[in-house]
């Protein structure tokens, strides 16, 4: 399995920031843009954020059918400075807390493959007085075996979730 | 843990059936109706449907605050013959092979607690066609213990997918 | 991951079948050998059968150095007919349900990827008046990643216990 | 469920510690003496050591039965100053990291229920280069429901090892 956040991972994702056609969301770290993609349809404004310019083009390229995203190639931190956003997603890794301190989102959520960073995280938010809790995620799918059904695992994920 | 569908398993069953505002969902077996709250933003139309009287008490008061939700007091087949819809989700266990067999959704999903009913359900759905796929959706939260954070496990849900 | 049963997966094998120095085990779809091998330390004599002529061959250089070990190529409906075990292993597919009719182990232990063979195998057992439960194992195991650690899952395994 | 280790989840951590009967064992924080009570068949000489009386005697009543248990109510971290083991298994949560410096086994086990714990028993081990893995263990039992069978969750245990 591959890096960018599986579907039904960002269901989760979204069961926690419950978006609607109100509110301003950002992905930022976006990667590929599966999660914006997943999003847009369901809020007012989405906002793809990745300082890879990499990344940036393959965003671009997928999220070009929504009139309501706007892919901005930047730093994390920069780009919640200058923006506001009702609701957050950061899927990456560096630099997450001090993009948390600046985040003014009423909601975000916080994907870490890593045990370390969902322990920094949940501290940061904890210190900034917004963590709500940490949603440990195990999903596998079925596939065909010998004409049964057997189960490829996801990778865990630890959802970390703050709340304004 | 009770037996009503946990936010982040609704979530999961989201991330399977793709609600817009063009579609029609029915969540069949609606219980206290939290399915259809949770969907009911996201859809042109959603019945909460069940055959229990005391089920659909529940889910009249819990649902009234949208114009888009109708609450119907119906066996599940009954409901699906007279009715079409988009999309559908299926959280009880009775009959549901009966009802698949008449419901014209273009994508379904089947949330079974009993490995019995997942097999059966994906038997049943490879028998009309329209199986995709079981994911076994295993999530934990956190709380707070001893100034620490340890999990508290939801109960596991095979999340039975179908698409015509 | 591929097809042996993983070390995690073993101990909670070990931890239903609970052996010691007065039992005889068998290990039957033995594949390469790996349970035969963890087993073999703690019971009076471990049989490992399987059917297939190549698993055999890397059964016996693995298992070589156990004096109480012993390689059967056999099927293992016919290996249970003719040898009295007091617990018994099962993790290969096929047939399993016959060879549960004449086994006569005091414990077995059924380990199925596929979630139609473990409800199978829990209704034969149930059948035949032996089952005592299913356990779901899902491990992930940590790995660095950017001087982190993240997870990698091992494939669900269905452990299906039986106890006469 | 309550608060001991669980069967399956001892498996595991006995796959890790692979005791046999050349092996002094020790049981940190042994609780009422449910790793021990696995453990003992297997190893020369086994320590359920705790510093509750109220556990010590839970322990020495559950462990009575076994000739070579000694149960010790002590502070673990004294225990390990004074004792040789060569496997040790440490079920709690306090001072673990100062009983891993004085800790002198060639194997070692901690479960953590809390994810903090995890990540700093494993950068304890790291730093005293003993760190091999955590295994997240997720397990759910089958219970009868309706005539089939549903699952209950254990809850997640993060298994953290250790290797000289």
């Amino acid at each position: 399995m591959g890096k960018y956040t599986k579907t039904e991972v960002i269901g989760v994702v979204f069961s926690k920031l419950k978006p609607d056609k109100t509110k301003v969301f950002a992905d930022i770290g976006c990667g590929s843009g599966a999660v914006t993609e997943f999003f847009a349809p369901y809020v007012k404004k989405a906002y793809a954020v990745d300082s890879s310019v990499e990344a940036i083009k393959q965003a671009q390229e997928r999220l070009k059918k929504f009139e309501n995203v706007e892919v901005v190639c930047s730093d994390g931190k920069e780009f919640l400075e200058k923006h506001d956003v009702d609701i957050a997603f950061f899927g990456g890794t560096k630099g997450i807390e001090s993009m948390l301190e600046v985040c003014t989102a009423e909601r975000v959520v916080v994907n870490a493959a890593r045990i370390d960073v969902a322990v920094k995280v949940a501290e940061k938010m904890r210190e900034i007085g917004i963590f709500e809790e940490i949603v440990l995620v195990n999903v596998a799918k079925s596939y065909e075996l010998a004409g049964g059904l057997a189960f490829k695992p996801l990778n865990p994920v630890f959802v970390v979730c703050g709340e304004l």
